[in-house]
This record gives structure tokens, C-alpha cells and sequence, in this order.
């Protein structure tokens, strides 16, 4: 059921994000991937917190790699819903987890969700409701 | 931490919930409520599949019973935000079961989400992030 | 670009909804459709107010009608996505108005929002982005 | 009703955000307000569209915004949930405008929603519902 593991999402993300430094892929399975926000200069807005855009684009990334576990390089797929509960601030100086969860696959869509942690702490610090359109097989 | 366990909701839920018999406690913690929706006749639309409407009102109600099982019955907490996605139809004749999950519980918003499953089937129905806002200790 | 007009879908309403008497078609046009839920006892939660699910009921059936108006008498689509905000309590003994609005309408995908009312009043109760899947051509 | 206007708000976004180069106030009214995001190629992906993190940052600066356009420099409001649908790809080469609409402003939580366009086009590439949680009145 898996089509891509660890390293080849790695990959794919180094080949084909422009800022892929940013991030790691922690563990990938059939069920979701954990994603590491290397958290620098350019994600904090003034405070020392994270931006809401750089939490936002941590959950998108993250989502899109699960399903690329699942169905294979598809360049095409694209973002259509990311409905994103903003709880808590994250820790200073702290890396950001992001756990995407694929609850469901279809042939058009994909839905899942995704829970935002400060590494090493427990309550989360944002969750977001994901769907993604999948190009129809033909387009891709 | 828990205030309200299954037999303190239940009985609340039956004062409170003009629709009470609709739903049944399953389990009650400090993480969360797994509710059950005895699908009857008027959850159903044309095709025998339930009704949008009568899922949103299952996530509400297991999301809220989340809330008061950690904060005893405070019966103005209100909905603010629900966004919730639609993945698969319910299977036929099958009570739905809604996980309720507490992410947050601060002093004035609760945030969580809600997974709803038809009972016995892994694959999730549909998916809720849901907000209350939770009235100031004075007002309660 | 008009395929119903409001009596058409005042018909297709009354043919295929058990509760269309909860509803009146009050406008339709191309960019979308506005209808009103005539609040009654079993749309109201202890306190008088209209509850979750029935504004969420209204919500998703005027966006339904909104597509209905432009593609024509489609029984298949579905809700993937609904997210709700509600904002004020409704006013007590009103009628609800919901003013649906139809910003994209893709091959697969119909995407648009809500605004509900309390009539005669201008701020609004709630309002939701809502999200349909549209069946194939060949399917419906 | 209008603590600041156009000039005043341009001139907040250049005191408290890192990023108001990329931004441009085109107005400001008691019901909202309309900002330009001056596309460059930071804000672009692989294939010359604007990025959803680029989208999400301008609904969320627009919308708060809108909130200071209300009750004057309040610089601790947070955004706490963010729905958002992604209809188009935005027309390359062109800056995007952001219509950012206050359906509620309460003591505790503002909501509303914005519609973003291409310069020049009609469709929308995409729509938010916002909310933030306004600090109480003695902590700004």
C-alpha cells in the first residue's frame, strides 16, 4: 500500500520544493507521514512565534506528502479546503511536528487531517481539516 | 480532572436534550466522549443514508459532552466554529459513532475535533473541527 | 445560464425533501439563491433559539438549490465540506433567511458560502463555506 | 465607527510587519477593507502560481486589517481559526486582491470572511471564513 517510503518522499521534496531545507520528513507510513518544520528566522513573525503562513504551509506540505506515500509522485495534486484551528503559541526556539493523518483516499479527493506540536511537548499547537483534488489518472 | 463521567453525562444529556434518546454515552474521559447515534427513521434522507444535518448534530453533541465531562454542566457553552467534511456514506441500518477529542480547553474557547464512524467500520464517515466558547466563570 | 428558475426549484424542493415545508424558495438566480426556513418548534433548542443543525440544514440545502438552479435537477450531489461560523443568536419567533451564493462551479466541484439571517435584521447569524461533489456527466 | 483609515492602517503595516512591502491598502471602510498583495517571486511555487502560504498570509493580514480598521492598533489579536477554499489557480503575472468582509465584531471574537481575485478578473481564486480572538479590554 505503500508507494513511496521515507527517503523517496525526501527526495521528492528536496527535487521539487524550493524551500524542501526547510523541512524533514520524520516517519511516512500508509496512515500519514510526521513532518519537522526546521523553524528559522524567516518563519517567525515579531514575537518569536511562528507565523500562521508558516504553520499553514508545515500542514499543507505534510498532507501532500501523505498522499504521496500512498499514490506515487503526482506533481498535480492541489490544495481545495484546509479548515486550521489555531490553539496555542508555539514554544520559543522549538522545531514544529506536524502529524498528517489520510482518512480517506479517493479517486478525485483526498481528506485527512493534521495535528501541529512544538517538538517535545504534548498539547498541540494547531490542527487543520485537509482536502486535496487528485488529478483523474488519465492527467497525471 | 474529570468532572462528569459517562453516568453524569447521560443523566445530563436526558434533562437537557430534547433529542436525548437519540444518543447514548459510551465512554467518558479527560481525553474525550465516544457518543453513539441510534439511527432511526427521521436521520435518514431519500436513499436511506444519514442526513447531513442529523451528523452535524451528533458531532456537536459528543463535542460538547467532551467539554462538559471536563468542566462539569455549564449549559451556555455555544458553538462557534464547526468544519466538518463529509468523506464516505454511512452504512445502512448502522448506528454512527462520534470520537470526540478535547485539544484544547481554554477559558473562554474549547477546541477539538470529532471522527464519526458507522459501527463496526474502520474507514471514518465524516470528520469535525469543532470551537465553543465557553461563558466566563462569573456568568455560569 | 439559468436551468431553474424559483418555481422549478420550489417543485424539485417539494419533490424530493421530506421536510420541504420547512422551506420557501424566496429568490434564484444565476449567482445564487435565497431561502428561508420557517423556524418552527422542532427547529428550536431549549431557550427559544433555532439549533446547529437546523441552520446547518438550511445552509446546505440553499447551497444545494443554488446548484441545482445552474446545472439542473442533480438528486447526486453531495456535501464534501461545510464550515460554519456562527455569530449571534437568532432573533426568537423569526423566520431564518439564507442567502447562498455560487462562486465556483467546476466540473467536479461547486464551491460557494451562506449568509444567514434573521429576517428583518442585518447582522448576520451564521455563515458557512460550503463545498458539493458534483457527479460526472455520464453518472447523473 | 472607523478608528483608522486607510493611511493609518498603512501605516501600522509598515511599523509591525516585516513583510509590508508586499502589501497595499486599497480600502478601508467600517464593513472591511480591500488589500493587494504585490506578487513577486517569493510568493510563487514551481509552475508560476502564487503559493496557498502566500494566500492563507494575505486572507489573514486582511482580515486583521479589517479588525484594526474598527478598534484601533490592538497588536495582540490572533487569528484562531481559518477556513479556507481554493477555487482557481490565480492568473499569473498579476497581483491578487483580497476583500476582507467583519460579520462580527464582539467583546471577545471577531468573524468574517475574504474573497481574493486576480487583479482584473471576476472569479475568485479563493475564500476564508477568519475568526480572532480580540485581547479583553484592560490587556491591550
Amino acid at each position: 500500500m505503500l508507494q513511496m517510503d521515507r527517503a523517496a518522499l525526501a527526495a521528492f521534496l528536496a527535487a521539487e520544493f524550493p524551500q524542501a531545507a526547510d523541512f524533514a520528513v520524520e516517519t511516512a507510513g500508509a496512515e500519514g507521514v510526521v513532518l519537522r518544520l526546521r523553524v528559522g528566522e524567516r518563519h517567525l513573525r515579531p514575537g518569536g512565534t511562528v507565523s500562521g503562513p508558516a504553520m499553514f504551509g508545515l500542514a499543507d506540505v505534510a498532507f501532500y506528502l501523505a498522499i504521496q506515500a500512498r499514490i506515487g509522485p503526482v506533481a498535480l495534486a492541489v490544495t481545495t479546503n484546509a479548515s486550521m484551528d489555531f490553539m496555542r503559541k508555539p514554544a520559543a526556539g522549538c522545531d514544529l511536528l506536524a502529524e498528517a493523518r489520510l482518512l480517506k483516499l479517493g479517486r478525485l479527493l483526498a481528506v485527512g487531517d493534521v495535528l501541529i506540536r512544538s517538538e517535545g511537548l504534548a498539547d498541540p499547537v494547531a490542527r487543520a481539516g485537509m482536502t486535496y483534488a487528485i488529478p483523474p489518472r488519465g492527467a497525471r
